[in-house]
């Protein structure tokens, strides 16, 4: 069947209104001859396509972290693991995008859970994925043949076409979110994947307590001569939690002194950057952690593309747009381009309200299309 | 309403396939409870989501030229232009991705049509546009109070966020092509448009031969002291068919006489480039044009990313995957991502086979996926 | 005889001085311990070493062109130009500089000088060279087997490292001048030269009027796709005087006309630059041609690094530091290193007052190091 | 008294040489002229001017640390520390280099001392400068008000323009090194300075353990979301020699264990690296610390651009072009452009030998010249 054949998808309807022509047997006309030829006139489309500014078609959501485990560790028990399927991941659909395993227009965010002895297989793909850790241990990410142990705080970053499978060498399951740039790459079709061994090596199953990566380029402004440069991803593959805490409690602790060191008052923050060139550690995905002091608040904010955020520890509400919810440690959710964002910690808190969040906004910075605003948009 | 108590648009279905679990009543129902969590497994969607490479929901098509002046003339007569439509633009919508007005999943492409003495009034958008005129003349755009003239062979880039208003000055009507990045801001969520003035001022009225951004950045290798820096999109508003033509006979005629000027045998090409810094002149499109010697053939060409061509000159034939068309001026035809494509310049044909080309490789190489492939794909 | 043995260069006196210790017999000791084991204390030298602002060694001075002329005339009979001597080129001497054949600390300028049929023999050297006409024609450079003509007003750059001679078609002799950074690369001791072949090709010795670099590049923001990268040098040879007239006589235009286009009033300039990257064609070396119309002056202008400038065409007088000078055609100055400079073209001058200009300001940009300022300075 | 009254500082004499003309009475005339001009051709200078490749003034030679320290010692009892002097630094002077302060052309590196609760007063420059502390504790180096402690194995980046002073905390004296451009600015003419305040405040004057840009900064991976882009130089104060002393041990283990991590074997190396963007902590500087285990030795590198060398901890050889030297704790060296450089470990030494180094190689790479070699030379 040719195209020619094909009934036109598209469907034109002359209506009265600004900025449109009369109904008119003519128009209808027009119309009829721009569906057979497959065109379609900006007047009835203009407001849809450009609008004064962003309105998501993604809404703001919420997913708790209880029912994510709970539905997960279900899956662990019936759903194996293995080539074809090739993990165990479960996928928020932002219910603003048709049933689509989107959390965002560009952003993928999933749990992914692995039981006792499992081993994902080892695949590559262009699509950059990261995984971030809010409970548990036991799990080894094998990048490139590097074992990277995953534990709670761990951020790790896996930058498109590395060869990656994972093993858990623990007696518990574990469970950890994945976030990727799926939707971005689905959207723009640039999307490459590779299968890659049944089973990696004896020496890739081992359980190092540091990956080669991390005595490679985790000390603090000292580049390794012998490594090539790393402009397109970080060489770093694990971002562990003691030095992010150790980071924001120093912000915190600089406040308190009189300097400057907070976004705003109580709200630390820090972003994990390539060591190589201190840019996003992938070159679709933002990825940051946050603090907010007990009783205190950030500042609204808002901004060209979305975000995902997990609450990793304490208490708070967040607002998004006109959503508000009480918040506590792994539930995730959505803030959408352009929707202002706030979050409180909770006085009471046990704890700071500390928030892992990724965006996509290294996508609108290279193509210099970022725009933010920070204070009450009204 | 909350979202909560929305019907949920996930809708998952056990099947027997490869990676996937049997199904089975437990299966069931644990697809029924991420379905109500708003949840999708990665094991249903990978196939779909992480091909091997490229697959394109864009189909290759050809809409051919003397049908869109058709339409567009008859909608000259019947669609007046002003506020709320803004332009008499009519957009080609790909059969492949449902109706909507995107020539691929990321580029707009239009015919645009102003009769005698009309005006669109001004606006501005954070979409990157340009005009590129395959035929006709009389229209002048008016970008920031600088009226540029539009005559054949003329590309005009428009990048984002700058006041822009067209007016006929002739006794005819004038058709052209609009290129743009509306679906690839419309999918990103990042567009921002405001209104400009009803009419524009009188001096901006005016049909001077050369636009001032001419006068200052038209001269070859040569920056305006006076002028800043202009990293994200070129100052340069109109690059003359004379010098496209002169630089495609020069790298022609250097190939007769024995050196290396060419892509290939026959095939000569110029891309249109920002000249204070040489880049693409928006930060989200690419612009080329390409000549075909009589009886040569282009190289089989792939990449990441889709185009659009418009035959600017010339009789041949096109091939794009599996599909083969002869084209002739005016035609405009979609290259899908990933999908092959080879031109070649009839024998017979009156002159050089001239394409003009717009694609989005610039998104592509900004955030390090670009791919290209040369020569046959089997 | 080994360092040890040699007398030591160093020379220390113990004076009264604001910020040096007082004489004493014990101070006189410690310096001949110094001398002997070749150290220099910083508090004797402070003063030279790190003043307020620059002071530089370099003096403002000035060269009659025909002077110029008639010693490299005269050259011209008796200097025979071949391999080992390799140019008939004749530098300018600082008087601040010891003699040495420096413009400036970091600039080599010369007159060159060519008789009818006469061959300057092919080598390549790291330096970066140009070449600018301010009278006469008949000599093609030829740079890695291209030809180019060299006319009055022509700029010629020439990137390090590209094999290049020069021959003489014509029946007169002609002069003319070469920029290179002889004393930064002599200076900072990073020089590589090779000799070539004593004679160039057959071909290599046409007289075309058009080079094939500028038939590949010389069309305004159009790229050859064909032509790989050229990051750090240029790849147009020749910046012709036709385009470079026509680009100034626009700005003046344009200010005429009410629009933004000139440095100051009456004052309209250009850089010329690297077509592939926007930026000067030169990683050293910053190149610029001036006019400033009849009866008006520039504003008075100061920057770190040094600057040579050669008038181009009409009379008028220039200030740098307390210097001033009465200047025509061919006449050359140098501006020293954060050295205000001024110009004023004559209301009776022929014509405008048009100044080519050389500077070492990539060097500070590019180290983050320039400062600039306009204005007078006190 | 002017210019043209003033002797001319240019002396020409003609020689039978290759490439130079025949010595006669008319080439004796036309050299006078030259020299009355301010004029020296480049056939009698070439040779010198353009080599075949870099022929440093600078030599190789070797300052042993016992006899700095004193000499630093018997300057601290008799050299008061204060305003106009500033510094109680004392320079090495490169026996090939006329006496003047310059290790190499480029680079400054002096022996600073400061007694016990001395105080060196505040100045900014816009010379590049670093600490680096071979031995001793107990001063602390106070940035724009961030007091930052120096003890052993520090390293202490300040790039140019900031406000410093030193004090001396403990009951005892202190060495250490510093490193500058001074002789690159002071040739190039581009330095700037101004005194400080005479005493910096109370609270610059404590001494606490970590400097707050340690604390903003010092985390590796992780960038502070508060503070500004830092382009030009690092913002972090100071790498400690734990971070480093872990870097280079686990490159040696990741070598055992069979992974790519060093230089070559044995040799193992870090570079210092502003943590903003990757690059090299000073714009002008680059530094770096290698270790080379017991009974290895580094392969022959020689690269444009000068270096100087101290050793930090262990005893071995090192070979500088044709010099050879015995070296241990806190000698210093100086490997001149384009000079081979190889250094061996004692079997017997006590510990690795440890080097730093720094040298201009970011000028280079800055302005594309940069070239290096690695093997035997011949």
């Amino acid at each position: 069947m040719t195209v020619e054949t094909m009934p036109s998808p598209v469907r034109l309807k002359a209506v009265a209104a600004k900025g449109q022509p009369d109904p008119s047997p003519a128009l209808e006309q027009l119309y009829r001859g721009f569906e057979s030829e497959l065109l379609v006139p900006l007047w009835t489309e203009i407001g849809d396509l450009m609008p004064q500014n962003p309105r998501s078609k993604a809404m703001p959501h919420l997913w708790r972290w209880d029912r994510l485990v709970e539905l997960a560790s279900e899956a662990g028990r019936i759903v194996p693991v293995g080539r074809g399927g090739e993990r165990r991941a479960i996928a928020l659909a932002n219910p603003g995008l048709g049933g689509r395993p989107f959390a965002t227009p560009t952003l993928w965010a999933a749990i992914q859970y692995l039981m006792p002895g499992e081993n994902a297989p080892e695949h590559r793909h262009t699509q950059h994925a990261f995984r971030f850790v809010v409970e548990g241990e036991g799990v080894w990410t094998v990048v490139n043949g590097d074992p990277v142990r995953m534990s709670r705080g761990d951020f790790l970053p896996q930058a498109g076409w590395n060869w990656h499978a994972h093993h858990n060498a623990a007696s518990a399951p574990m469970a950890w979110i994945d976030g990727l740039d799926i939707p971005f790459s689905y959207y723009t079709e640039s999307q490459f994947f590779e299968f890659g061994r049944e089973r990696v090596g004896t020496v890739e199953m081992t359980t190092p307590e540091f990956s080669r990566s991390e005595r490679l380029w985790g000390h603090p402004g000292l580049r390794p001569l012998s490594q090539p440069e790393a402009p397109s991803a970080t060489p770093l593959l694990a971002y562990r939690w003691v030095d992010t805490d150790r980071a924001l409690t120093d912000q915190l602790a600089l406040e308190e002194e009189g300097h400057a060191a907070t976004l705003s008052p109580g709200h630390a923050a820090v972003r994990f950057t390539n060591p190589s060139n201190g840019r996003d550690v992938l070159p679709t995905i933002r990825t940051e952690m946050h603090r907010v002091r007990k009783g205190a608040s950030t500042l609204t904010h808002r901004e060209v593309g979305s975000s995902v955020y997990q609450v990793f520890e304490g208490t708070g509400s967040v607002t998004v747009g006109d959503k508000q919810w009480t918040v506590r440690r792994g539930d995730m959710f959505v803030v959408p381009s352009w929707a202002p964002f706030a979050a409180r910690c909770d006085a009471a808190s046990d704890s700071t309200l500390d928030l892992f969040r990724f965006s996509d906004s290294p996508i609108f910075e290279a193509l210099h299309a970022h725009r933010s605003q920070v204070g009450d948009p009204a």
